[in-house]
C-alpha cells in the first residue's frame, strides 16, 4: 500500500514505514544509560527477556484536566528505521569503558522485529496514568526506545495540548495561526510545533518549511522592516495595475489610492479623524499591494494604527477594489488590541456605508503581539473585533508550562509484574500487562477511562460495573456504559505481516482531536475531578 | 584550512564552511512574509538596496543582568550552505499568489555573497540592546535570515544563560551533567540542549548523540527498571570476575558481595542501622557491577535508600575494591537530597574507617530529580554533602523563561537610517550602523559596552569618555577606560577572501563563557542596574 501525503511518500504495509523522518532521530538521541542498561543486561545474559513497558503521564499539563496525545507517527517511523551504523556502535563501544567486542555484534544485529507496540490513536483526547503506549520486546531493545519515545511524545502532546486549550479559548469561528518559528526551541522545535499546533486546532502557520512537509496551510503578511524600508512614493517605479478581470489598465495605481485617500478623508463619517499620513507608509503599502492585489494584507502599526495604518490601508484596498480585487484585512502587532480593534472595525464599517464599498466592514482583523490563553481570554471578556490570532511564543514555548513529564515504566518482565515503589504515592507505577477501555454513557459522553489486567474480560456495552481507583480504596463508582472503545490498539508488530492499524494522515489526527473535544462533557474542559480509573 | 573535531569536519578558508549543519535548518525554515516581502521588494525593484541590520534582546532573561550569547556557529554555516532547491522554489511560488515566473529565477541565483556579518564572540557575556550580529546586504536576501537566525540564536543563547547560571549557583567545585534529552522540546532540542549547556558551563551529557556531534563528555548510569528487572540472586549466571591488575581471579563474585554485606552489617558504626537488603535490588548492583567494574555508579532510590540501596551499593563497592577497583558513586533521584546525601556521606565515611577502605568516604553522591537553580540554592542553604546535580527537564525547557526574545530589525537603507517607533520606549529601534564597544576599568572588569555611529572615533584608553542612555537623558555617565575591545568582529564577508575571524572549537567558546563570568564583577551575576550606553 502506498499513500501521497501532502508531498511526502508513506509507505505502509505489513513491514515497512519509509517516508522521511527528522534526521536528528537516530538510536543515538538516547541517554547514555539506555546503553550501558543494554551492556548490563547483555552481560547478564538477560537482554532476550520479554519485557512491558507503559508510557504515561501523571498530570495533565497547565492546569487542566485533558491532554492531547500526539508524536506517535514519530515513533512508529523510528521504529521502522532503527539501525545503528558501524560508526555510530564504535562510538558506544567507546563511550562504555570496558566494552566487549562481542556487544557491537549484537548491536550490529539489532532491530525492532521483536517489538509490539499498543498505542492510543494520536490526536485523542487522554488522561493521567492510562497508557498511551504499551512498548513489548527483548528488555534492552525496549530500553533503548525510551528516550526517544518520551523525546517524541513529550513535546508534541504538550503543544498539541496547548493549542486546543487555544483553540477552545478563542472559540471555533476564529482564525489561529501559528507564528512561532523565530522563538521556538530550535529549528526542528519549530517545525514540530507547527505539525502539533495544527494538529491541536490551529489553522495555519506561517512556517514554510511546516507548510511544505506537511501541507499546512500558510499565511503571513510582511513586517515592520518592509515598511520602514520606504521613504517616499517616488521610490515606486512601476505603477501599472491590471484590473482583476484583466480587461482594463490602470496606468497610475498611486494615483487612484490618493484619489480613494482624499475620498476617504472627506467622507461624512470619518471627516476630521485624521489628517496627514505617513507616506513612507503608504509607499510600503501600495508596493505590497502591486505584488499581491489578491490577498492584500497590511501591518497597520508601524507608525500610528488610527491616524496613518488604517487610513492608509482602506486608500490602498478601496483602489483594489475599483479594480475587482478583494483586500483581505490588516495585521495589529501592539496596543491596545480590544480598543483599536472595535475601533478599526467602526473604521471600516464607515467606509462601506460612505464610500459604498459592498463587504468592507468584514475585513479580516488579525491580532499577534505576544499573545496568549489568558491574553486571548481577556480580550473577550473586554470584547473586540478579532478575527484572527497570530499566536508565537507562547504557543511554541509552552510557556505555561514547558514539559509534560511522561515516563516510561517497566510493568512486566518474563511474565512476573514489577513495580516502581516511592515514599510519593502518585509516583507509584501500576504493574502488569494491561488494557484500557473508554467508557461512554448515554448522552454520548465519555464517562470513564478503565484498565484492566491482561486477561480480564472486557466490559460489556449496558452492564453495570465496578470502578475502583488504583491507589484510593475510598473512591468507586458503579458504571453502566453504553458504548465501549479499547484505546490501545497495534501500531506496530515487528517483522510480522499481521494486520496493525495504519498511520493516518495528519488531517484526520486533527479532526480526531476536534471531534473528540466536542464530544466532552463541557465541565471537563474547564475544570473536573479526574476521571477515576479501575484497574 | 582544515580541522578535525570531535568527528566533524569543519572546513573553513575564506570561502566555505561545511560540515554537518543541522539538516533542519534549510531557508524553508522560514515565516512566509520573508518570501512574501522578498517578492514586493523584488517587484518594487527594491531587492538589492544595501541594509543593514541588528540582531539583539531587549531584556535578560530568568530576571538575571547577564546573557550568554549562543548560536553563532550554526547562523555561520546556515550562511555558507545557503542554496534554495528547485523543488522548494516551486512550493514557494505555489504559496505566494500570483508569482510571477522570473521571481523564481531570482530565487534560484540566491547566494550569501552578497551578505557580511560582524557578531560578538560566541560564548561572551552580552547586555540588552547591543547588536549581538549586524547584518549587511541586499534587503531580499537579508530578510530571508531574519527567521532562521533568529531560531537558532533565541533558544541557544537561552539555555546557555540558564546553563551559566546553574554553575554560578552550583559552584565550581560540583559536578553538573546534563540530562535533558527525554523532556527537551524535540529531538534537536535535545542535542541544541546539550551543546549550548556545555558551552555555559555544564560538565557532561547523558546525550550520547551530542556527545558524538560535539564531543561533550558522556555520563550516565542506570534506570530504576533496570533494578526493577531483575527478581534474585539466582539470575545471575557468570559470577567470575577478574581482579583490576588481571593477577587473580574471583570465582563468585555474589559470595564476596554477601561477605562485604554482612562485613558492613556487622560493623560497629553500621550495626543495627539496617536488616534485609532487597535481594533484586543486589542482584541488578551485581550484575551491573559486573558489567562496568571500572565505572560502577548505582542508582540507590528504587526501594529504600538508606535500608536498602546504601548497604547494597557499599557491598558491592567494598567487593569491587578489594579485587582493585574503585566505585565511582551513586544517583539520588527522590527523596529529601539535603538530608538523605548527609546520611548516605556518613554512611560511607563509616565503611572507610570500619572497614579500612581508603577514600571511601569520598565516592560521588549525584542527585538528581526534578532540580532547577532554586532547589540547587535551596540545598546549598540547608547544607547538603552532593557532588553531582543531574539536571534536565528545568534546565533543558528553560522553565523559568521558556523563550529569549530576540528581535531583527532594519536600522539602515541606501545609508538612509530607519528606526521603528512605538509607543512602548523599549520597543524603539535604535537607528544607524553602529559599532560597539566594550570599555574594561582598572580591576579588569567590564565597565560599560557602548555603541558609537559607524564613523565616530573608537573610544581612546585612558581618556574620559561621557556615556548617554540611549533613551534617558538624565542617566549619564564618564568613563576612562583602561581597555577597550570592538565587540563586533566580522564572522561572514560574502565571497570575499579578506580576513574574517574563524569558528572556533566549542570547547573553547565555553572556556570564554567562564573566563568572561568569572571576570564580570560580582555584583553584575546578582542584580545589577543595566549598563548605561551611549549611542
Amino acid at each position: 500500500m502506498e499513500k501521497k501525503e501532502n508531498g511526502l511518500d508513506v509507505k505502509q504495509s505489513g513491514r515497512v514505514i519509509n517516508g522521511p523522518t527528522n534526521p536528528m532521530v537516530t538510536p543515538l538521541l538516547n541517554d547514555l544509560y539506555q546503553f550501558t542498561m543494554a551492556y548490563a543486561y547483555w552481560k547478564a545474559g538477560k537482554q532476550s527477556e520479554r519485557s512491558v513497558f507503559d508510557l504515561y503521564f501523571r498530570k495533565n499539563p497547565f492546569g487542566g484536566e485533558y491532554t492531547i496525545f500526539a508524536g506517535l507517527e514519530e515513533c512508529i517511523k523510528f521504529l521502522a528505521n532503527f539501525n545503528l551504523t558501524d560508526e555510530e556502535i564504535d562510538f558506544v563501544r567507546d563511550s562504555l569503558p570496558g566494552c566487549e567486542e562481542a556487544f557491537c555484534d549484537y548491536l550490529r544485529g539489532l532491530d525492532c522485529s521483536d517489538i509490539e507496540v499498543y498505542a492510543i490513536s494520536e490526536g485523542s483526547v487522554v488522561f493521567p496514568k492510562v497508557p498511551l503506549l504499551r512498548i513489548e520486546g527483548p528488555v534492552a531493545v525496549v530500553q533503548l526506545l525510551e528516550t526517544p519515545f518520551l523525546n517524541l511524545i513529550n513535546y508534541a502532546s504538550l503543544v498539541a495540548t496547548n493549542a486546543a486549550r487555544h483553540r477552545f479559548v478563542a472559540g471555533k469561528s476564529k482564525l489561529l495561526l501559528e507564528f512561532g518559528a523565530r522563538r521556538a526551541q530550535g529549528p526542528d522545535g519549530a517545525i514540530s510545533a507547527s505539525k502539533y499546533c495544527y494538529l491541536g486546532g490551529f489553522d495555519a502557520t506561517s512556517n514554510v518549511a511546516a507548510g511544505r512537509l506537511f501541507g499546512i496551510p500558510l499565511r503571513g503578511t510582511h513586517s515592520h522592516a518592509f515598511v520602514s524600508s520606504f521613504m517616499s512614493l517616488d521610490e515606486i517605479v512601476d505603477k501599472v495595475l491590471r484590473s482583476s478581470d484583466g480587461k482594463s489598465t490602470c496606468e497610475d495605481f498611486i494615483c487612484l489610492v490618493q484619489t480613494c485617500l482624499t475620498r476617504i478623508q472627506n467622507s461624512s463619517s470619518l471627516q476630521g479623524i485624521f489628517s496627514e499620513t505617513n507616506q513612507s507608509e503608504l509607499a510600503a503599502f501600495i508596493s505590497y499591494a502591486l505584488a499581491f492585489p489578491n490577498s492584500f494584507l497590511a501591518l497597520v502599526d508601524t507608525y500610528d494604527v488610527m491616524k496613518s495604518g488604517i487610513p492608509n490601508f482602506c486608500a490602498v484596498a478601496v483602489a483594489l477594489n475599483e479594480l475587482g480585487y478583494k483586500a483581505v484585512g490588516i495585521r495589529l502587532d501592539s496596543g491596545d488590541l480590544a480598543y483599536l480593534s472595535a475601533e478599526v472595525r467602526k473604521f471600516f464599517c464607515a467606509i462601506e456605508r460612505d464610500l459604498k464599498v459592498p463587504d468592507f466592514g468584514k475585513m479580516i482583523i488579525t491580532a499577534s503581539n505576544d499573545l496568549n490563553e489568558e491574553t486571548v481570554d481577556a480580550l473577550n471578556k473586554q470584547g473586540h473585533e478579532v478575527d484572527a490570532f497570530g499566536i508565537g511564543t507562547n504557543l511554541v514555548t509552552c510557556y505555561a508550562q514547558a514539559a509534560l513529564g511522561c515516563v516510561f515504566k517497566l510493568v512486566e518482565i518474563n511474565n512476573q509484574p514489577r513495580i516502581k515503589l516511592s515514599e510519593d504515592v502518585t509516583k507509584v507505577s501500576i504493574p502488569c500487562k494491561k488494557r484500557t477501555y473508554r467508557l461512554f454513557g448515554k448522552e454520548g459522553y465519555p464517562l470513564v477511562d478503565i484498565m484492566t489486567g491482561e486477561n480480564e474480560p472486557p466490559p460489556k456495552v449496558g452492564e453495570r460495573l465496578l470502578c475502583r481507583h488504583p491507589f484510593n480504596e475510598s473512591k468507586r463508582a458503579y458504571v453502566v456504559p453504553q458504548r465501549v472503545e479499547e484505546l490501545l490498539k497495534c501500531y506496530w508488530r515487528g517483522n510480522a505481516d499481521e494486520a496493525r492499524e495504519e498511520l493516518e494522515p495528519l488531517k484526520e489526527l486533527r479532526n480526531r482531536c476536534i471531534k473528540q473535544l466536542e464530544n466532552m462533557r463541557p465541565d471537563h474542559m474547564r475544570r473536573l475531578n479526574p476521571t477515576p480509573y479501575k484497574v
